[in-house]
């Protein structure tokens, strides 16, 4: 297809494979997602097509195999060559398809295309849009250097921590767990994902026991400890929690980013006083196949434009399936320039504990990021203070480029991280 | 575990691979997801348990496997022996943890388990709710029955079509098309996905442009042909739009549902006065790996909750990836009971036309669906009034016992269709 005249465009890249040659592949993708169909229709003009009709950018070849990736009953019943084409294919869609809108932006990106037929893989790796066309749909509000000022944390990473167990405290609980936390000078804490509004331990109860906590502390630390708020539910609910945190003088909410969904993020960013910490749960049903569905690049990008100001990442050697590499690359996207909108504060949390800062930071050059330790904080031997001390210590030795073991030697909390933890 | 006191529960059941015995596995997936975490900690008391810790109640084991279906770079940095176990896993997760909460049943059912290490395979098949639990989601506003009084059709399927291209057209062209359709007696079209708000296009001019060519044609009929306006976009758009649908006589919205996500299609069915087309667009991605994501089982039940009214279930001899038995099961689950909330009416497309409908109804028993061709109305040799026709006579001719080509011998647009889309 020739090159249109000059419109606005957003592009998409994506991994196909296909039973078909991997460029007629990347025609059917095109026309399906835009103005093409399976049949040629009367009513595709020159005029509309002009317009309307999506292109292919370019088709980068990978190797082809002999297998699908996925199951398709299209290829099984049609006659087909036995080679399942590979390639990496970019996609410019026009911007007036679509106009400022999210659901719209996912349908025409991600939508149909997963069910194509001759299509074996598809996954979506990243997009990018013009700054003009990201601007409209706002970004995040607050970014990192937001959730900096308002928790007076400056210079160095956020060390938080994750209210356990997940579920199941009750609200005067949970309040003697945040007062603890604070007392051993925790800058950041979350709600587990599983904690929104359980019935022995409501929302609104939650909020009223530990707010005075973080008062308390505030008032002897010059700064509040963050508290990210698990308000996820109704979009009412979500809007009346928010107000609700605002008005008792909280930081920050959070939602479960997945569930909640993009339209419903999108409304509470327009409404928002504080960060968004968007916890990512589920995301492992979107990306763990690597021949279908998301790349965390993509998905971060997807969130930003929603207006999340946080964005969790997993851990490197984590508990979870991922590996270290994909983790660093996550939050080096969470960090990287996107179309003039903020970056987003990248979260590393699971088996996290002191050992993993001097890794990350080799890796990340920065220390724009909150790093969560659950059991690495609250299972230290010398309790929940020097949980928090080894942690602030090792980022210490990996911004000074000291090892953690010459550190250590001066700095008993983390000795004893490395001598407990370290061996397990 | 020993079975615990009294409590209300809800079940989810699983496909789960492992690298560990299933029964550890779907222990981890319990703990994981409500009160427990990778470590015993001190406040998961015995109370706190009884209250909170989901039970694994059945495991059901399948054949081992010798590779994992899924990556994990903690099953590749541990020593195991190299067999991957296969179960069905059913568990019960009290509903105190929840509340009335989608985003928050979500985060519990189908979050971070996916992430799991040792985990290389795991899909939600199916989970039930004890009725009062589900009747406080609400459930379906409109359903099967509420949709055919507002459609006036009854006793056969609604014969729908998709406004194409699928985007691209003017808010005139659109309302030409939409006067074509009707004047041939359609009972259903739809905007397609891609169709939102696009800037040459926007909502309100199609609306405007539509609503009176379908008011005329209701006033020939005496019946409006439903037209589900696809009103995906903000929460504000949204509700905007379906009071402007509601306004004009329109009698149907149609949101992209992955893309407006479950609070964003609540919300809209706590304000909705007319029935909310569910479109699935993007649903290859969380289905497409058996090993992984979502069955449509558990899926349907999820829009039912969050209030949708129709649901798309593809085709038979589509063009999509799908096997048809899927297509067929799919159908069937938005039409069986569940917990007490309405069925879904289910939604037929892509490649359709009058050919599938015998095998639909022999499979199916049912007239309950709506029937959508594009091609293969718009495509009828004899026009569209005869594209119409043979789909009508199609259900007409599976209804009654006979087959096609006897009864094509009276009915010619029926004939025509067999002879053209029959060689295609």
């Amino acid at each position: 297809m020739p090159l249109l005249p000059a419109r606005a465009e957003f592009t998409a890249r994506y991994f196909v494979e296909s039973s078909t040659p991997s460029e007629q592949a990347a025609e059917v993708i095109a026309g399906e997602q835009s103005s093409g169909t399976f049949m040629a229709l009367p009513g595709e003009t020159a005029d509309l097509k002009t317009r309307s009709r999506a292109r292919v950018v370019r088709v980068d070849a990978l190797a082809p195999v002999t297998q699908p990736s996925l199951p398709s009953a299209l290829v099984d019943r049609r006659p087909h060559d036995g080679v399942f084409h590979r390639a990496h294919v970019e996609i410019a869609f026009p911007v007036d398809n679509v106009g400022t809108n999210l659901p719209s932006l996912l349908a025409t990106m991600a939508g149909n295309l997963f069910e194509l037929g001759e299509i074996t893989g598809l996954r979506l790796l990243d997009f990018d849009l013009p700054p003009a066309y990201a601007a409209a749909f706002g970004g995040p509000s607050f970014g990192i250097d937001g959730t900096r000022k308002l928790a007076h944390v400056f210079g160095r990473p956020m060390i938080g921590t994750i209210i356990k167990p997940s579920v199941g405290l009750s609200a005067q609980q949970t309040a003697e767990l945040v007062d603890s936390l604070c007392a051993a000078g925790i800058d950041f804490i979350k709600d587990d994902e599983l904690n929104a509004d359980p019935v022995y331990a409501p929302f609104e109860q939650r909020l009223q026991a530990v707010m005075p906590v973080l008062h308390r502390h505030a008032d002897r630390l010059g700064r509040m400890p963050m508290y990210a708020i698990n308000i996820s539910g109704s979009i009412d609910e979500m809007l009346r929690r928010h107000d609700a945190v605002v008005k008792a003088g909280g930081t920050c909410v959070m939602v479960s980013l997945n569930w909640v969904g993009f339209a419903g993020v999108a409304h509470l960013r327009r409404h928002t006083q504080v960060p968004i910490h968007g916890h990512r749960n589920g995301w492992g049903a979107f990306t763990r196949d690597e021949s279908l569905g998301f790349a965390f690049e993509a998905y971060q990008k997807l969130w930003r434009l929603a207006g999340a100001d946080h964005l969790h990442v997993n851990g490197i050697r984590s508990k979870f399936w991922e590996p270290d590499a994909s983790v660093i690359r996550s939050a080096r996207a969470c960090l990287a320039p996107f179309a003039g909108l903020a970056p987003l504060m990248p979260v590393f949390s699971s088996g996290q504990w002191a050992g993993q800062a001097p890794d990350l930071y080799a890796q990340l050059h920065s220390t724009d990021l909150m790093h969560l330790a659950g059991g690495g904080i609250i299972g230290h031997p010398g309790g929940i203070a020097a949980g928090v001390a080894s942690m602030r210590e090792s980022w210490e030795a990996a911004v000074l480029g000291v090892d953690l073991e010459s550190y250590a030697q001066t700095h008993p909390a983390l000795r004893a991280a490395l001598t407990h933890f370290g061996s397990l």
